[in-house]
């Protein structure tokens, strides 16, 4: 037997950035297990289980929740290509890197995208949207509601009113928010969401959570038109998991498996311990960044809890720190992107990967590697956020 | 702590369907290992080592590649929207359900699907395929290199011949060739190729590998219309993958990390060994599936070996026979489709699956179950397969 190919042997890394994040054990127990076929009963259960879970941490009673067979931003594109047809309107709000990234895919789809500027780091102001929605009267809104690429919470009850009184559907990017922060999908009016497992979820990447309210499945029966995408077909897709199971696509079974095992965690935590686990701990995080000399990015009121993204400070290098960290501990942050690069760190302390402990870990790793840098915290930020914890 | 949702615990099913097949257990430990980031140098080896032992499997000098972040369709997506184009002309050799997927893929691109009909259950002729190639003179070809519906070998050498007469490139379908026989990409002259990972590979469903020949990547570079799809746009995948690295999406880890295992497996056992064994398990049945008497729906120089179509009895409920083996042994074959419905079983025998007591097993199970709905075998299959084994 030649051994040219041993058996992996990954790094261990403690995953403490934008995401992929800490896996739950009971996770990756759960991908080890023998899988069943994609037309077997026992998959469809697991799918049943999903759809009720997804649609406790959604906060909707929608029937049509699933998990589309790829990463978040599949689920981004499958928003995009079901509800946004070439030519229509589509308004997106734009401040920061993945509502570019829905900009980018209005655009691939043929539609009018009418960006609304917003500055990175700060939220969508509920009039300035307003106002934006109701001048240009859209088919479809999309915005982002927690920007990983900045670190701020968009609010999207305005959003929501203003498009539905001019008749367009909302689809909003969950990616980040799901299972971190309450995001009370019906009470908010989104029409469509979607989301991934590798963050709040404590899963690895691989599936992306999606649901549509009765509007946007009333919108999906009426059109006419056909999907250019066969593999993103919402129409095909409800057939297979919420209809007749006919056959479309060999499912991931195993993700599905984690998934489910992700939101049974969740579920078993209970939602408003979560949140006050994850509030808690960014809250933590950012009082020790502050000790340390790094203001966050974000103003308090419209900070995400699970990330946070403390600014560095002038003349220290984001490669420079980020290489010391993981070479000192293992601990993997990012640093921000477009006009955030080199000006913030982006930590994400999401689903598994919220503990008080990973917060102390990550400050001190932090301030060791400033150090050595030749920067000078002002005062220690593991006594600042354990002080809080 | 509350119980509604305990651990899963999937019933066990012996896979001898047409897929999902069963996962190899180094694959399932591979998948709980720890998860890096997409961004981790350790990923991108994970994913060199993909590439070098891909293009061992297929047969290949390729330098474009990789593993597509969806299931096999996605690839099958990914090679229909990258490299045909609205109002282009696609030849497609339709001779059972996954030439139909491609069919419809193409015409949902807008193109002008060209399909030169077959007969379910036998090969294309090559004659006849160069003289529609020469006739019509498409941009693309699209074929089925192992027809999974059918259970029937498409030989590709006289396609690509006529298909680069003319100048077009040649998309191939290898879900569930590769791994259980000899493609021979180069020496064939396929342009583009796809496949997944739960047939031959010996991983759970979630990704497909493709991979693209200096021709393809010619005609990717210089191509300046823009893909509708951002997820499965190829140039973008490229620069992550093999380029500078650039962030796209976030890649499903663990699933990458299975399908290195299952890859290592292969090199570890030789293609060559490997081919044999699928041939000689696919033989033993066929006489086995004989013996009870079921003829082969595919004549022997046609047939898979992956996979086998014995025809059901006259009289005998396809489903009434699934029930019985399912409930009686777990074990799971499908039927057939379309044409085939209620006529066809279809038993795979593919990756870790192809083993001899499986072939016995399955055997015996399905001479309990058809003994049980009334019919008596004129011999033993079990004993007929034994003989060749």
């Amino acid at each position: 037997m030649s051994s040219t190919y041993p058996p992996l042997t990954p790094p261990k890394r403690l995953l403490l950035g934008p995401g992929p994040s800490p896996v739950a054990p009971r996770v990756y127990e759960a991908m080890s297990k023998p899988i069943v076929g994609h037309l077997d009963p026992f998959f469809f259960q697991v799918n049943q289980e999903i759809h009720a879970l997804l649609n406790y941490v959604w906060g909707t009673q929608n029937t049509f929740t699933m998990a589309i067979s790829g990463t978040g931003s599949a689920g981004m594109e499958t928003a995009v290509c079901n509800f946004v047809e070439p030519d229509s309107k589509f308004l997106v709000f734009a401040n920061g890197f993945f509502s570019d990234r829905i900009s980018e895919m209005g655009k691939r789809q043929g539609a009018t995208v009418i960006r609304v500027e917003g500055t990175w780091g700060e939220s969508i102001s509920p009039d300035a949207a307003r106002e934006a929605i109701l001048r240009e009267r859209p088919t479809v809104v999309g915005y982002v509601t927690a920007e990983t690429s900045t670190g701020a919470w968009n609010p999207g009850k305005a959003i929501c009113e203003a498009a539905h009184e001019v008749g367009a559907l909302v689809l909003a990017d969950c990616v980040t928010s799901l299972g971190t922060m309450p995001i009370n999908l019906d009470e908010t009016g989104i029409d469509v969401a979607f989301s991934c497992t590798q963050k709040g979820l404590s899963c690895p990447p691989g599936l992306s959570p999606i649901t549509v309210s009765p509007r946007g499945v009333d919108y999906l029966k009426s059109k006419t038109t056909v999907n250019r995408s066969w593999y993103f077909d919402l129409k095909l897709l409800l057939e297979y998991y919420e209809g007749s199971h006919r056959y479309h696509h060999t499912a991931p079974i195993s993700m599905f498996y984690a998934l489910r095992e992700g939101l049974a965690l969740i579920h078993e935590e209970g939602l408003e311990n979560r949140f006050a686990r994850h509030k808690r701990n960014s809250e933590a995080f950012a009082a020790g960044a502050e000790a340390l000399g790094m203001p966050m990015l974000v103003a308090a009121e419209n900070r995400l809890w699970p990330l946070q993204t403390p600014q560095i400070p002038a003349g220290i290098s984001d490669v420079a720190i980020r290489k010391r960290m993981m070479d000192a501990t293992g601990i993997e942050i990012l640093g921000g992107f477009g006009p955030l690069a080199g000006k913030i760190f982006r930590v994400g302390l999401m689903g598994e990967g919220s503990k008080r402990e990973n917060v102390l870990l990550v400050l001190d790793a932090l301030e060791v590697a400033l150090r050595a840098e030749g920067y000078a915290p002002p005062a220690s930020g593991v006594a600042a956020a354990a002080a809080l914890l």
